[in-house]
This record gives structure tokens, sequence and C-alpha cells, in this order.
């Protein structure tokens, strides 16, 4: 065990209906005005968006809605949400839909409340304010709903890149579960990926030895991938997919990594290039880049990744529980190669380049050279 | 899966030395004036008592100290200390020592708000304020450094009830698993009977088919007992005794509930009354009730100790696991039975009646009539 800090603060609400608490939630904050952030148009098409504004509404809450977030959401539309926050004096950001929204939210949250630009904090200046953020989560995954954390895509410089704060805590993020039983089989899929991916990290690049942590990966990917089978047999699923978000929820909210001591997000690493310079689903790249990592790396921590095996597969050596980790990716339909997705071979130097970039941020750039992250993305064609 | 609401707002500091930080923490919240609250005199002899005064004081924190908390913290002692943080105006409370300094710490951080007397909040009358709460846990045991709840003992109606409220989560609870070498191999054995008890409860008491929360459970009862037995062979185990006092920490936090729906506390309901009437260690009243509550229990739960067997100790039935873990508390030298403690049988009634007052309280007073408290007990003798 390591030295550590937890604190994390955000009031979760989990159940049938419970996107009907925003309005009371908001009132309890003392929040007058919102803005109301949401993506390409499925929360609107579903009744989601009509059913909180007419919470909103009922509780006196007054908001001023910006549509559009994307996948991999892009900084000139959060920019475009900083300024109208500022025009209209909004009180907070509610975020509507999945990760995308939600990241979008804390970022236009750090823009409405400094003259500074919001992708300054993207690039290394601290935060040290943000309007308060409200979520009501469409999709499990990016556990952006209990974290600190949100990513942007700079579509000029073709960065990814991501803030850590805790004034973008989200207050009180609402999880409907019922809300997710309409994402498809891909995105599904894509979700889980991103949820293993997001325990997996810290459990197979730091050093063995915190076996209460382990326990707590090895609960939340097991979940997750019993959970993922049964959802694709049978999307209405209501326990698979409540259990399913929870433990998406618990996969980054900070629990697994306290007390584990250095780790790394390598595979968030290259892949935010994937989808950066791609525009690929966030765990479709990481389904790519994870296998591909892990063989690359699994001689560096032995240990660990023969824990990994026994405990998630009950195989007895790294490489059998890497493939059985492909192969499972390959059930649910994820790719799990470059050329699936459409990506040439010809391109990694370009990739290699980028990630290197992340990598400087991140402090894991004497490892990850352009050179390194190139041998990684050969054992992903 | 069930609905639930998760709040759980207290920043946990964790590592060594960290108690050199509870200055800026207070200062950093506003507060100039402390009632610094202790127990018995470890925490003076230790020295750790002046280490928390000279960083009070580098801090520019005034404080008026109190001491003499004992286990099963006394609603006299309460009292007074109530009446002494409204003399001296203090702002905060700091609590210095074990779950007893700090479930009392709780009672008067809520007394001190009001001119209401602080056991009508123990009997039923809800909490609305409180003042801030602040910790540093000299052993880990019983959660209370991460939740919302308090014990206290009404000496003078033999009565041990509890507050439950957000307004005495602690803000910052520090948690420095060297100070906790020093706890003896008795306290260490009851500590870990009531970390066990606290997930145990809701595990044995809920209905199957939450897999995540289970396994939660399981990752924290499993990590209990090997560092346990880790700690028993070497009090110094460093990361025994840090694995252990987070795996406590995170037996009692709201985690391993939350989605699971309706449940019970039978256990700590009967032992409460043990230590209310004999002044007993609350872990080593868990002990002796928990087997035999078990064993009067099972049948109408089947599926989740059966469960329970195969996943903690790779038995097939319930008997066989319950069998287990009896024989567990028995090797880590707690009480499996009322003679043990010098309870004679003969006063199964009195307790049982004492016992059912806490049923009514919590609501399961339709199952556990004194007459099926008494079944349970005389499975202890």
């Amino acid at each position: 065990m390591y030295d550590f800090t937890f604190h994390n603060p955000t009031k979760i609400i989990f159940g049938a209906d419970t996107e009907q608490q925003i309005g009371q939630e908001l009132a309890a904050a003392g929040i007058k005005k919102v803005l109301l952030l949401s993506g390409q148009g499925s929360a609107k098409k579903s009744g989601l968006l009509d059913r909180v504004i007419a919470c909103l509404t009922a509780a006196g809450i007054t908001f001023v809605a910006l549509e559009g977030v994307v996948s991999n959401p892009m900084l000139s539309h959060a920019r475009q949400g900083v300024a109208l926050a500022k025009k209209e004096a909004v009180e907070a950001i509610l975020a509507v839909g999945g990760g995308s929204v939600l990241d979008e939210a804390k970022a236009i949250a750090v823009g409405a409340t400094t003259e500074i630009d919001v992708w300054e904090f993207f690039t290394g200046r601290e935060v040290t304010a943000a309007l308060p953020v409200f979520a009501i989560m469409t999709i499990a995954a990016t556990g952006s709903e209990m974290n600190r954390n949100a990513v942007l895509t700079n579509e000029a410089t073709r960065q990814k890149y991501n803030i850590a704060s805790i004034h973008v805590h989200p207050r009180v993020s609402i999880l409907n579960p019922v809300l997710t039983h309409t994402v498809p089989p891909d995105y599904t899929a894509y979700s889980a990926v991103d949820a293993i991916a997001h325990v997996l990290e810290g459990y197979c690049t730091k050093q063995p030895g915190t076996r209460l942590q382990d326990r707590l990966v090895e609960s939340i990917v097991k979940t997750v991938m019993e959970t993922t089978d049964l959802i694709l047999q049978n999307p209405n699923h209501a326990e698979a997919r409540a259990s399913f978000m929870w433990a998406a929820t618990l996969a980054l909210n900070g629990l697994t990594p306290a007390g584990i001591g250095p780790y790394s997000f390598p595979n968030h690493m290259i892949e935010h290039s994937l989808s950066a310079l791609y525009n690929i689903p966030h765990g479709a790249g990481l389904a790519i880049v994870i296998p591909a990592w892990m063989r690359w790396y699994h001689s560096r921590n032995p240990e660990q990744f023969t824990r990994c095996s026994r405990e998630l597969f009950g195989l007895p050596t790294p490489a059998a529980g890497i493939n059985a980790l492909e192969e499972w990716f390959r059930e649910i339909k994820a790719p799990v190669r470059l050329g699936e997705v459409g990506i040439p071979a010809r391109d990694i130097p370009i990739i290699s380049e980028n990630a290197h970039g992340l990598a400087r941020q991140w402090g894991i750039a004497e490892l990850y050279t352009p050179a390194a992250i190139g041998e990684i993305l050969q054992l992903a064609v």
C-alpha cells in the first residue's frame, strides 16, 4: 500500500425514473438557471430531454439549451458552450447524455468562470474554479459521472487531452440504468472495453502487493464481462444493465487506484491518438490497443499479469490470459486490429508521434518513445 | 440491483505521518478553534496528541481538550463534551483515537448546535445540523471515519443506540496505518470481526442477485482475514496493517450496500445489548453472536449462504462455511460463546428484551421477537 488521498464528493442517485429528481437537486443547491447540454439528438428523440425540461420547469429552474456534442467532444463546440454560458449567466451546467456530453460540460464549466481560453487548462494550466456540474447519464462507460476528469479534442491540432480537478467533480449524477437499455450492441461492447481498460491500466502497470485493490479490480472486470454477455443476449436485461452501469462508474471513480502507488494509462494514451486522428469510438480503439500493449508490456510486470490471467480466466500464464481477453473482445465484436477500423499500418509513425505528445504530458515519455509506441502498434496490425 | 443514493463526501488522507496535515486541513476549512477529543490516554502516551497539538498551534488553531472517552462511549461524557463545546464556542470537533472517540465526537457535534438534549437524536429525532467533524484514527475497525453513523450508550437506560446523518460525515479523516501497529492482538481480532460483520450483515440478509456488491464484500472479507493472520504473526507488518485499515474503512462507508435492496443488521442489534449490559468489546460480542445467528438464519437465505461458504472458504454448504468462520474466530482468539466473556445463560431473557428494543427502533422487531433473539443466544451458550 502507498499513501493516497481519496475525496469523491459526487452524490449518485441511481435507479428507475431518477431523472425526475434533477429539479429538486438543482433547487436544493440554490441554482436557478442552467446550461442544458446534450448530444446528437437521441435524448430528444427518446423523450428524455422533454421530461428533464418539464422537471426543471416544475422546480422553477430556467435554462438555455445547447445541443450537438459529438463523441470525442470538440474544443470548438465547447468554446460555443463557454460563450453561451457567459452570455446567459447560467449558474450550473447540466449534462444530459453520455460521457462525451459530460466531459464537454466539465470543460464549459471551467471556461465559463474565466477569460482564459479553455484549451489552456487542457494543456497544463491548473483549474482553480468551475461552475457546478450536474449530470443525467444515458450510457455507462467513461466514469465521468463520478470523477474529476474530462477529455476534449482540439480538432485544429488533433490533440485529445484531459483535465483533472476537484472543481469539475459532478455535484450530482443521476444514473437511471433503464435509459441505457437502448444502447446498441456495438456501443455496449465499446463501453465494456472502456470500463475494463479503466481498471486494468492501473492493475497492470502498478507493482504487485496491494491485495484489496487487486480484488476490487477483478470484481469490476468480472462483473463487466458477465453483464456484457447478458446484455448482448438481451438488451433489456435489467439487472445486467444496472450492474454494468454501476461497475463502469466504480471503474473510474478513484477507488481502485487509491493506495496502489505509481501507475500509468498507456492504453488510453495511445488510443487518444487513434480517436483524435481517425475519430473512431474510444472503446473500439482501446480494444485494438490493449492486447497489443499487453503483449509488449507483460514481461515487465510478470507477477501481476500472471495474477490477472489466473483470477480473470483461470489460466496459468500471462500470454494465455491476454489471448483470452482478446478472444472475448472478438466475441463481443469489438475490433482488435487497426485494419478492422480502416487504419493503415503505414500510418503508425504518425500515430506514434501524436501519442508521444500525450506521453510527454503524462510523464511517461521515457518508456513510451515514438519507437516503442510503434512497436506496440505493429502488434495490432 | 435496487435503487440507491450514494453520497460520501469525506476526504480520506491515508499514509505515514499524515496527522501532520490536520492543521492545514482545518485552516483550509476556515476553522480557528476546535474541541480536541481523545480517549483513555494512549494517544497522549504515544506522543500522538503532542504532535497533533504542535500541528494545530503551527496552523494558528486554538483548542480545548477533553479526554476520557471510553469504549462503548457514554452519553454522560458526550453531554460534558456538548457543554464544553458550547461554553468554548468551538467551531469543529477533532477526534483523535478509535471509533469510540469519533462516535462521541459526532454526538458532541450534533449536541453543540442545539438546545435539545443529544440523546433525543439517538432515539428518533432527525439530525438537522452539526459542527464539522475531523478525525485522526488510531485503530481501524468501525468505519466511522468514512460514514454518517455514530453509536452511543446511555448508561442510565442501558441502551446502545445510533444516529445516521450526512451532517456527521467527517469532513476529513486522517488514516495513518503506522499508528495502528501498537493495537494489541485481542483488539486486532475484535476489529477484524467488526469489519467482517459490517459487510456480512448486508451480504447475508439481502436477496441474492447483486453480483458486483457480492464480490466487493468477498474482496473485503478475504483481505481482512488474510491481513489479520499476518498482523497476528507480525504486528508491524506494514502492508497488512495498511490493507486492513483501508478494508475496514470500505467495509462501512456505504459502498457495499449501495444497490443491494433491503437488508438488516441483526448481529449488531444483538451485540449492542451485550456491550450495553456487560461492557464487553463490540468485536468480541460480534464474534459470539455471528456464528449463532448464522446457524439460526441461514435456511432463510440458502443461496446467499451457499455462495458465502463457496467464495470465502471453498466449502460446499452453509453449515460448513459457518463452522469455518467460527473456527477462524477461535484461531484469532475471539470469543465464540457467551460463557467465554462471563455472560451466564440465565441472562438470555434480559438480553433478548434489551435487544428487542433496538429491533423495534430498526424496524426488524417482527422477525426478532424476544423469543427469536433468545433462540439465537441459546446457540451461543
